[in-house]
Parts: structure tokens; C-alpha cells; sequence
């Protein structure tokens, strides 16, 4: 069977290919001189498959959609607190290449507009590494992201040097209220050189979906970046992506995603796929139009928007049975099934309490768990030490081990099984 | 046994107690009249189950939390490009009670600032309501979120509308510039009327609980708004919600949310839970002290931050088993468990696409999926039609009939089934 | 002899009225009725002679210009730091109906926009005074600038009331602030009365003629307010006047000005002439197009600008000559010309110092002055004391007792004379 | 006898000394080792005489106050319309290093905040002008009003580049807006080397006197710039020159004035005295605070304020005579006195106009006149050729020849004489 879904990304490049509004980003004679009717996607799940189509492995540059990674090296190195003092995470409400600080403590106001993007490649990197290593650092940690080494534009690179008459300016602007420590202009050639990397749209999907899972690139395995900088990064994308137009972004599209002036957009649906577009015509905020055309149909068909409640889910707790045994023992099995995090436990916990199982033994079957989360965990280990103390005899069902060291509260251990069988009976 | 969340959030309560720094609001009389210690909290499950802990039953004025709900029922009302017409969706980066409107479009910039707020109330209702009408359909369509008439004080709310300056300022203001086409000094009274409704902190968990639950009222079962207000309104929330520190808010909590100068705040975790908290001394923002101290408490303890990618699941595809049946038939079976959306779906397709059955028969087994969204539902019949088409005779085992009017394309139907069971044998 | 000014004036406007650029302002119906072809200039001398052109005896309301005399009030009513302390100075580089106040301060910027002009009216009169005499207060001040009892135009009052929410919404800001403490749609309604009041171009003459006359109304001869406050206004309305243009009609125009929504326009050269220029079509500023263009060519014809040294006069130290008396005695006689201010005074001071009398007997022969201003007269005064203490004897010759009150420090009293006389000899 | 003027001087200085507040500028080290009791004032006439006090021969550099110069070399060498599309005239508001400008427009909004002054020292000198050149042209051009070549000091230049991010950042954002076309670090560099140039107070005040006196330094008279590039610089000072300040300092103080960050303050009074101040302690605005108060005092005292009307000047016409002449001939002698501007020769005329002569021969007795300025002149002219067509002979006395070519129109040319005498009988 061939997959159904390159076939729908071909379609959606369809509809969306008739779109020629907007204008290829001519700042610099590099950029205005690709081709304009290039189009492509590519959809990677966590796990590294990628589904593409179009133009998907023509090279560009990645521009702006270097920044929440290098903000992401920056938040890695340096910690949260660090980063937090040098920028901001509000919305500017500005134009991406505005030359102003926020008032009062004289951060650039987010790390996705210029202002914030060079002070964030400065803290990629140890205090006090090189200009050299700090570059290193910044193309080895975007790379890891691809799970490739990337390379440099060096034309694209030199032509945005001739022109870098505003990017120069906030450099010295953030060096005279002391934001950044570097020279100036050396920081900023450093900068067009990290925006000048060559990626790919399937590379982009990649990068994305090492955000969606996690930090770790699903194809080298490695963890690039933890956990806790990736919600760090999700977050500002989310209000302060897609530059001006943030607000509009998130209720239509619904997706934490960046963009870039050479075309290209990256978006990430946390725990699920990670996706790049590209193709060059921009609007008036300098994103891609059949880019964000395209995200709005997959945002639509897929159902990927982050505010889309999934539909209620059946209860994972499916209820309880009552297993008679030997000597007249009976026990309740309560049954539980699918992901359980906190909304799920409560469901185990409110049904307990609400009905006090009334037998001796009383078992949960997690055969049909997948996953549980630290916060639901808790809840269930607590419920077994509430158990034990009302006088039951707990017993876990637990063949895969879902419930990772099932040691309660007081030190309670609950008897663990892999299918029902009737233990020693418990003293009454 | 007692269920263990109630003495957990008693603990929370204690744990924040301690924080007395900010301000009761006083520029009403009433409202600094307000006891400065009230402290509560109370989640609600989306079946309408309420924990609660401290002063959750003592009311207090709404307030700004009204914003979130008047917008809903003025989209409900008029339709998304009607407000949008009249309100816009981006931060404002500024003072709630600020006087200006978004540049060029001479807009509100959103629905969570007075002015947008004003102008939000003038368009609850059908177009040539009377005053009276209007102003009734706001309070029962607030009163539906809560799921009980909702009162007002009178006395705080007379006592606002002496102090009401500021606000009639923005009336006038939206007036000039034609947003609003009713009488000024009308449309603050009635909108300090509506910010005078008493609520419980019970009251703001139920609210929040039915946007959590896809605009349902998870206790009386009233869909108060359709699905898509409920998008639109969480979306701006996120981005939003929080007065001027909003990006700050989406990073640390990350949970959409609203927050009234009394002192409550209002928290959606969507397809979870629903959120109220209370405590009147308000930080700079005018956001609660304490309530922002609860809620950041809750995300960390409970993993509630929507930029918390759920640990990768164990795939949906549990894999395949190969059943030997009579004369020498054999069936492959995929088994699936858990909810389906998008990205669980192309795990399936993927295994398909990629490790051809090699058997004549194939079956999915849905027992243990409890959920199918529309493009998972898509992706399967898919699935079915390609399988078909390849020459396979399809069974879906789906005993609870998760997956909903199972036909294909081309107008193939699989047989299904509740536990796997021969058939008839297929063509070959 | 006919006087050559009136044609002059007929001139200026022929040259003029080809202009038909710009729209008669519309927000208001009375307004928008107005003939757009009307075109009227006066010029007022500071003893009341007007010279006037065109349709300067028809009546329009005065809008905007009423408000340097309001201020003038207020200034004169509650003095200089309780009007400073509720209103700025400086420009605000915003337009005229701006909906914002001073960083820090919170009071209006400046009396010339309208929210500074609505503050300006309510500190017309004495403190406590009722709304009603405030009022009247409003009407009689600026009436006494006109030299006659002005007329208020009720239809144009009802009008603009009717579309007054701008200038509401401003009140109700400024109440929120408290920098005014009236009911805030009264105090609209008294400032739009104030802006109705019917003024000829005649009438602009005439009331900037009594600016440029240090207060005092050129006909009726009433001080109207002090010298001070004079200076005061125009001081404002030469960085503020003007709209946003404030900068560029300073440099082009160079005299402080006052203009109007219904296309009037009144400037003040002090000490000179005022002027009235009225024609309602009106540039994108708000201010009249053929009423700049009156004034710019007014300007430049007459050298009105107020950075235009005059040419360097020559000196007012005419020289000394010897006189021959009985006795062999000799005396030195300086004589002096003109108007003496600081640098002409200078001039003797410098000429005496410089050059020591070398005679007994010393004159200053002030017969060819008409004009000393009060540091001049110290200066004089001064010079006078050190002569007669280096042991000369000092003589004015004063026939028009210019030098007023000529007494020197020390208590030393100079012989004051009409012609030159030998008096009796001093004592060597 | 010794001139009251410097003890007067020193005594403000005494009176100003105690004020110890503010601080010296500390962003550049050779600043900050500034002494910061120093304190000098110089007043200069318009002839070049200086009086001055305090430390007036200390040299300082220049700073800001070389703003107006370099802008008035560009209007000399681009003129005005080059200059305008380049730099703005409108107070700006805001700091004097800021980082924004004229929306719309994209030129900095005046020439006295950096971003203007950057751009204004590109505009010196012809275009095409070599780096060198144009530097040479900003040395020598200041150093022209001064009336001696300035020095710089490279101490301070060097401390102040190693410093000069904020310039660096607007001379980037210039360039980055076509606004300059040179390469920005050699602007700035040349900027602050402009800005160390080396003045005394002493220095400040001939300057000024320059300005005063229309261009032309008093010692060396040269012609520095036109009277027409002095009168924009003068209006541009007023309303930009003090920072943001301006508004106050124009009520205030009412004098064209420039500041320096090394303490230093200019002052210019049109036609009559220039005024350099310095002491190194700054106010918020970067103004130095005894030098403010030390401007406001010579302010109040010599009454220089530009919005003081000089007191009503006597009539410059003195009345009319009658003379009887040989042969009943009688004559009727006006006699005028003073500078004749227009409102004077407005009184000539309305005076002729009002009572007419009655006498067949008239007489304009101008020998008390010492100034007439063109439109006067043009006035007295127009009023011999009306005489004259009324049937009147008509003479000039004029021993001083005050009266330039009095040729009126139709080719009339009255008789001119030195005292009155019976000339031919006219013809009647």
C-alpha cells in the first residue's frame, strides 16, 4: 500500500500553488533572485518519517528561522534565568527589525525580532568562549536540530553584509545599553552567517519535530536540547512567531511556528509532527503567502489546532468487575486504558471515592495504559495508599510496567502482577 | 476513601498563603472594602466535578472575567468576521484600560481590554436588539458558562459607575470612531453591570470547565457555544488574557486564562479542566498575587502547561499478530489503542505502507481505542480503501463502533466486527 | 490720500484666492455648509486702525482660536503655577484631538490641543466660581479681547454637540485624571459654546492686535490681561500653535499664530500688528490653506518674520560733542536716539567706559528718544552714579521726561533739564 | 569709569554659584574628570565687544552646540530645500539620542537631536566633497563664527569613540534609510570629532553674536552665512534647541538657545547680544543647571525675553508742521523718528490717509530716522507717489540719506535735501 499522505501534501500544494500575491523579500540581491514559484512541505512525525512534497529538498537559507533555535542554544548554555535578563518573552507588536527595547529594563522585548535574535546568538555558548567557538557552537547546535551538518551560504552571506546597515544599527544599540558585550559588527557578521545556513524544507520538518519530541532529533536520537527549553521555545513562538501578526496566527492557525524572509516557515504540534513549508513570495508582515496558506489548510484538515479540544474521551477508567476466588474471596478490578495524566487519575480517584469498592481486594488494570504522567502517577500511588489504609488489598495489573517504582505513601508496596491471580489472602 | 485532590489544594492554599505583597484595588469604594486574606481555589473535571478549597463559595464581582465570556456570545451572535470587523485579536502590550485603537484599522486591538470589552458587550445579542435585550442576553448567556443565575451587586456596582471616568472616555472614544453605534454613557452602565455579577470561585472552575469541555456546561449539559467560539476565545485568551503580561504568563503557567481586578482568575486547560482561583491583593499587572502564585503551582505540580509535549506514547499501533484460521486462511491484525489523531493515524499508515500484510486477510482492531478524531477517521477509510484496492479483504473489530459510518471511498464498506470472528472467505 | 494697505491687502488676497486646495471641514454639518470660496484678511495696528480685505466683515465661529484666550484667563484668574500645574508646554507633535497626556506628569501637554483646552476652560474664572459664572467669565474675557460683546452661534453649538464624542471622551480622561474636577459633559458642552462664539475677521485683527499691545485692547483701552500672561501665550503659541506644523510654520512663517477648524487664522507680531486671515478649506494640519498662504506672504512682504534681526541700527549713541560755557568751563554731551533697550544701553555704557569723558561737566541728551525700557533706565541710571562718583557733574537733558523717575544709587540725583543750560558750576 | 556690566555679570555668577545640583556628564571618562565648579558666563554685542565673568577663557569641547553650525553650513552649502528633504524642523519630544524617525517622512525630525546633527555634518560642504573636505569644511565653517580656528580636543575624542555605540546605531539606521549615503563609522567619527572641538565661553558668546548679527562675526566681519540661513537656524533653535525641554524654555526664557553635554549653553538675541554660558553639572534633560539658571536670570533682568513687547513705542511719527514760505507759499513737514518697520510707516501713512495735508507742498522730515526697513521704505515710497499724484510737491529731508534710492513709482522722484529749504515754486 503506498501511504495516502504524500498525495494529500501534493493536493494541498495544488490548491495553494494558484496564489501569486506577495513579492520575493529583495533587500538583498541574493534573496530577489530566487525562484519565485517554488513551493514545497514536509511533514515529519516524532519518530523521523518525513512525508514531503514539492520543492522539499531545494536548499535556502534559514534567516529567521535560526532564531528559537539559537534562543534555544542561548536558553541550553546559559539557563533560563541568564537568558531572561538579557530578553524579554512579550509580544512586540512591532515591526521584526523595530529598534527599540522594552521600557524600563532595556531588553530587547522578544527573541524572535532582530533585537532579541542578536542578543541570543551572543549567549549561545559557555561565558567567555571565542567569537570562533561561540560560531561553532551556534552552526553545530542548529545542525543537531537537522541531524546533519549544515552549510553556509557564503554569497547569500556576503550580499546581506552589504546591507546590514539596520542590523548593524541595533548591534550597537544593544551594545550601548549593554545587552551585548561583543563588538558590534562582529556579532552581527556572525549573525548573518547563522542566517545564511542552508536547510531544506525536509530539513525544517526535522528541526520541527525534534521540538515536538521533546528535544530529541528523531532520527540521531539525540537530545538536543531539554524538555524544559523546548516549552521555553514552544511558548514564544506561540506569541511571538509570526511577527506582527501573532494574534491572528494563533486563532486561525493555532500552531507555535516561525518564519523566515527567504520563505520558509517552520511550525511544531508538540508530541505530534513537526512541519515545513516553503516558498518565497511574502506578505506585508514578511510571511511566505502560499506558506501560510498552506498551514491554515493543514491546521484545518489535520485538526492541529492547539486550542481544538480533543473530542471528549471515553472514560479511561472503564469501570470495575468483580472476580470471585477461592474462599469466597471476591476482588474489584478497576480497569483504566489509554494515556492517564491528571484528568485521567482524577477520574480513578473521583470514581473511588464516590463508590467505595465494598471488597476486601481491590486491583487497577493498567494492561491497557500506554503512558502515565509524573502528575497522574502521584494521584494513583496515593489512591493506593489511601486504599491499604481503608483496609484493602491492592493489587496493580501492570504486565508492561507502566507505573514506573510503585511505591506509595508510608512505604506501601502494592502487589504487582502481570495477569489477575489470587495471592495470599490478606489479612482482615 | 477520600479523594486526595481537596487536601491538595488545601496544600496549595497553605503554600501561598504566606504571600501578602500587592494590593486590594481601590479605586471603588466597594471593591477596597473587600477582605484582603480571602484565598480559594476550585477545578473543575469536564464532567462538572468541582474540588474546591479555602473561600470558594463567597462571591465576588467578576469583573474583567466577563471579557472571555461576552466576546463568545458576541461571536455566537454576529459571527467571526463581524467581530473581527469591530475587534481585533493581537496583545496590545499595554494597559488594560488604555485609549487607542490598533493603527490603521482603527480597531480595539482585543476583546480582553476595556475598550475591546465595551465594544465586545455592544454585540452580544442579534443586531437591533433593544437595550434591555442585549443586556439580558448577557447575563443569562454569562449565567449558562456558570450554569445558574448569576446576581448582581448592586452596590458595586453603583459605586463603579461613580468612579466610571476612564471608561466613559473609551465609549465615547469607540463612538467617534464609529465601533460602537449606541449611546456611550448606556453602554458603560451596562457593562459595569455586567463586570457587577457575583460569582464563587466554584462558579469561575464551571465556567472555565465548560470552554475546557468544547462549550458544554458539563452540569446542566447546555451547549452554550459552539466549538469554534470556543477555539477563537481560548485562542485570544492565551495570547491575551493576562493584561500586559501575557507572554510572561504563556511561558510560566502557559494555561489560557483571564484575570479580574477583584481578584479571581480564570483557567482553561482544554479537554481537562477548568480553573478558578480568588484572592483580592493584586501585583502591578492587576493580576491576583496570590491566584498567579496558585496557578503557576498548579501547572508545575500538575503538568498542566500546554507546551508540555506528553511523554512519547507507546505507539497506537501496538503491532501485528498473525491469526491461522481454517483451510490454511491466515488474517494479519493491526492492533490500536488510545486516542487517534492525526499523528497516531500515520503510525498506522506507516507500518502498512512500509511492511506490506503479505496476507490475503487484514483486520484492525479497534478495541482499545477509545477515541478517533475526523482526520484519524480520514486517514483510516483511507487506509481501508488502498488495502482494498491492493487486493486485501478488510475486518474492522470494533466493538464500541468508535469508528463512526465506516465507508470508504469508492464505496468499499469493510466488514466489521465485535471480536475477531472468520468470515466468509474472500475472493482471491 | 488713500492709504496704500488696503489694496496691498486686495492684492494678497487676488495672488491667494486661486488656491482651491484642501475641504472645508465636514465632521460637523453647520460647519461643512460654510461657503468655501470666502476669503477675508484684516491687520491691526496696536492704536486700532484695521485694514482689512475682502469678506472680513462675515461672521464664522471662532472654534480653536478661543483657545489662547482661555488660557489667557485661566492664567490671569488662577496665575501661573496652578495653570502649570494642570497643563504643559511643550509641543506634542500629535494632533490637535489626541487622547493622551504627558508621560509622568498626566497633565495635557499644551493649552492649544483640545485636551488642554477643555482643562483651560474650567480654570477660567475664580476658584468655586459656579458653572455658570465660569461660563460667563469664558464669554466676557474673550469678548473683551474683541473690544465687543460676541454672539454665540446656537446652531453650530447644537450641531457639534451632536458629534461632540471625541471631546467627550477626552473630558471624561481628564476627569479620570482628575485634572479637572467638573462633570465632564458639562464641561464639553460650555467649551463647545466657547468654540461657537461668532467672530469676524475684523475681530481676529483686533484681538491679536491686543496681544501684540501687551493686553491692553486697542480701542476700548481695557488692560485685559497683564503683560505677563501675554508673554506667556505667545510663547505657547509659537511652538504649539500651529497643530503639528508648529515647526514649520516657525520657520516659514515666523509669527506666532493661532488657527481654526472653520478656516480663521490670527497672528500676533508684538508690539506690531495683528492679524486676521480667514477662507474654510482647510490642509491635512486642520489649518486654512489660502489662510497660511496669506500669512506667508504677509510674512515675507513685510518682514514679520520674528527671527528677522532688524538691520543693524544705527548706533543709538549718537556721539559726543564739546560744549563751551563761562568760565572756560566744558561739558561732554552724549546724545542718544531711538529706543533704548539692553544692547543700546550697552552702547553708552561701552562708549563712556572706553573712552573716559575727560570733562567736568557731562550731558546725556535724551531728546531724540522716545523709548527706554526698565534694565535700559538702570543701566542709564547706573552710568549716572559711577560718572558722578569718578567726580562729574551729570546733566539729562529730558524734555519729554523719558527717563522716568531719574534717580541713581547712592541717592544721587542727576539735573534734569530741557535744553542744554549752564547750571551753576560744580565743585572741582 | 569702569562699566557696571561685568560686576553685574559676576554677581549673577554669585547668585547661580550655590546651586550645586545635577551631575556632569559621566558616559565619557574625560568628561567626567571635568571640574565640575566651573562656572563662567559671556555676554557679546553685536559689535564684538564681550563682557564676561568666571572661568570664561577655560576651553571645553563643544558638543551639541556645534548642532546649529554644521546645520547652518549645510542650508549655506546644499540650501534649504536639499537640507529640508533631509532633516525635519518639528520638536521632536523626545531624548536627544534617540533612535526613531519622522513617520511618513523617514528623516530625523530636526537637526538639534543626534540623529539629525549626523546627518546635517553629511550635508556640509559641496556634494561630491571628499571625506577630508568636508571635515575641513565643518572645522573651518565653525571656526568662522568663532573668528578663530578651533582646535580639537583628542582626548576627549578618542575616550567618547571608544563609546559611541548609540551614534554608531543612529548613523547605521540612517544609512539603512538612505537617509546618509557615507559610510557610518566615518560619520560618526567625524561627528564626534566635530562635537571635541575646543570653545571658551568666551568663544559661545561671539557666536552667538554672529548669529545675532545676522550672519556677519563681529570682529572679523566676515559674512559667514546668509541672514536667510540665520533665521532658520534661529527658528529651529527655538522650538528644538533645549531637548525636550523646549516648551519651558521658550516660556521661560525666550531665547533661541543651544546646549552642550559638557555644560556649555548658547544664546542668541536677534539684533542684539550673544550669550555663552558654562558650568558642567547637568539637569535630566542634559542642560546645565546653573547655566539654565543663570540664562533665566539674564533674562528677567535685561528683559530679553523675545515674546516681550517693547513698551508702546512714542509715535515714530512726531506730528506735522507747518512752514510759510516766501510768496504765501506754506509747506506741511511730517516729522518721523526711530526705525521705520511697517507698523511704523503704517502710521505715517494712516496718519496722511486720515487728515489729509491741506498744504500744496509736503515735507517728510526724516533726520531723526536712523533705520528703514524694505517694506517701510516701500510704504514711504508708495505714500510720495500717491502725494504726489494727489497734486503735492513732495520733499525728503534726509541728510543721512536713510532713505535708499527714493525712486517711486511712475518714475516719481521726490526732491531730497539736507535741511528744510524753499526750493522752486511747484507748479499748481
Amino acid at each position: 500500500m503506498r501511504s495516502p499522505i504524500p498525495e494529500y501534501l501534493d493536493e494541498v500544494l495544488r490548491t495553494c500553488a494558484g496564489d501569486r500575491a506577495g513579492a520575493v523579500a529583495d533587500y538583498v540581491p541574493e534573496l530577489a533572485a530566487a525562484d519565485a514559484e517554488q513551493l514545497a512541505v514536509a511533514v515529519s512525525a516524532v519518530d523521523g518519517t518525513v512525508y514531503e512534497a514539492g520543492d522539499s529538498r531545494t536548499s535556502f537559507t534559514i534567516q529567521s528561522i535560526s532564531k528559537p533555535f539559537t534562543y534555544a542554544l542561548a536558553l541550553a548554555d546559559r539557563g533560563y534565568e541568564a537568558v531572561l535578563a538579557k530578553i524579554g518573552v512579550e509580544p512586540s507588536g512591532e515591526a521584526f527589525n523595530e529598534l527599540s527595547l522594552e521600557e524600563g529594563s532595556a531588553r530587547p522585548r522578544n527573541p524572535m525580532i532582530n533585537v532579541g535574535a542578536l542578543a541570543a546568538h551572543t549567549l549561545a555558548g559557555p561565558p567567555g568562549a571565542s567569537r570562533a567557538e561561540r560560531f561553532e557552537r551556534v552552526v553545530s547546535g542548529i545542525s543537531a536540530f537537522a541531524g546533519r551538518r549544515l552549510e553556509i551560504d557564503e554569497a547569500v552571506c556576503r550580499s546581506e553584509m552589504e546591507t546590514a546597515h539596520r542590523n548593524l544599527a541595533i548591534a550597537h544599540m544593544l551594545r550601548s545599553y549593554e545587552v551585548i558585550e561583543e563588538d558590534a559588527p562582529h556579532v552581527v557578521e556572525d549573525y548573518v552567517r547563522q542566517c545564511s545556513l542552508l536547510v531544506t524544507t525536509r530539513d525544517l520538518a526535522l528541526m520541527a519535530a525534534t521540538l515536538a519530541n521533546g528535544g530529541v532529533q528523531p532520527v540521531t536520537g539525540e537530545q538536543v536540547v531539554s524538555r524544559d527549553v523546548v516549552r521555553q521555545v514552544l511558548s514564544v513562538m506561540t506569541t511571538c512567531g509570526m511577527y506582527d501578526a501573532a494574534g491572528d496566527w494563533v486563532t486561525t492557525v493555532g500552531i507555535p511556528a516561525k518564519s523566515g524572509v527567504s520563505g520558509g516557515i517552520l511550525g511544531v504540534l508538540s508530541g505530534q509532527v513537526g512541519i515545513g513549508v516553503f516558498s518565497p513570495r511574502l506578505d506585508r508582515h514578511g510571511n511566505s503567502v502560499r506558506g501560510v496558506r498552506v498551514c491554515e489548510r493543514l491546521s484545518a484538515d489535520m485538526g492541529l489546532h492547539m486550542m481544538d479540544a480533543p473530542a471528549p474521551a471515553r472514560s479511561v477508567l472503564r469501570g470495575g468487575r468483580v472476580l470471585h476466588g477461592p474462599a469466597s474471596r471476591t476482588a474489584l478490578v478497576y480497569e483504566l486504558q489509554g494515556t492517564i495524566q491528571f484528568a485521567g487519575a482524577e477520574r480513578l480517584v473521583h470514581g473511588i471515592a464516590h463508590t467505595p469498592p465494598g471488597h476486601n481486594e481491590v486491583a487497577l488494570d493498567l494492561t491497557r495504559v500506554y503512558s502515565i504522567n509524573p502528575v497522574a502517577r502521584r494521584m494513583i500511588l496515593e489512591t493506593v495508599r489511601r486504599l491499604t489504609h481503608d483496609g484493602h488489598a491492592v493489587t496493580l495489573i501492570d504486565p508492561d510496567r507502566v507505573l514506573s517504582d510503585p511505591v506509595a505513601g508510608d512505604g506501601i508496596r502494592p502487589r504487582v502482577v502481570d495477569t489477575w491471580e489470587w495471592g495470599e489472602a490478606p489479612a482482615t
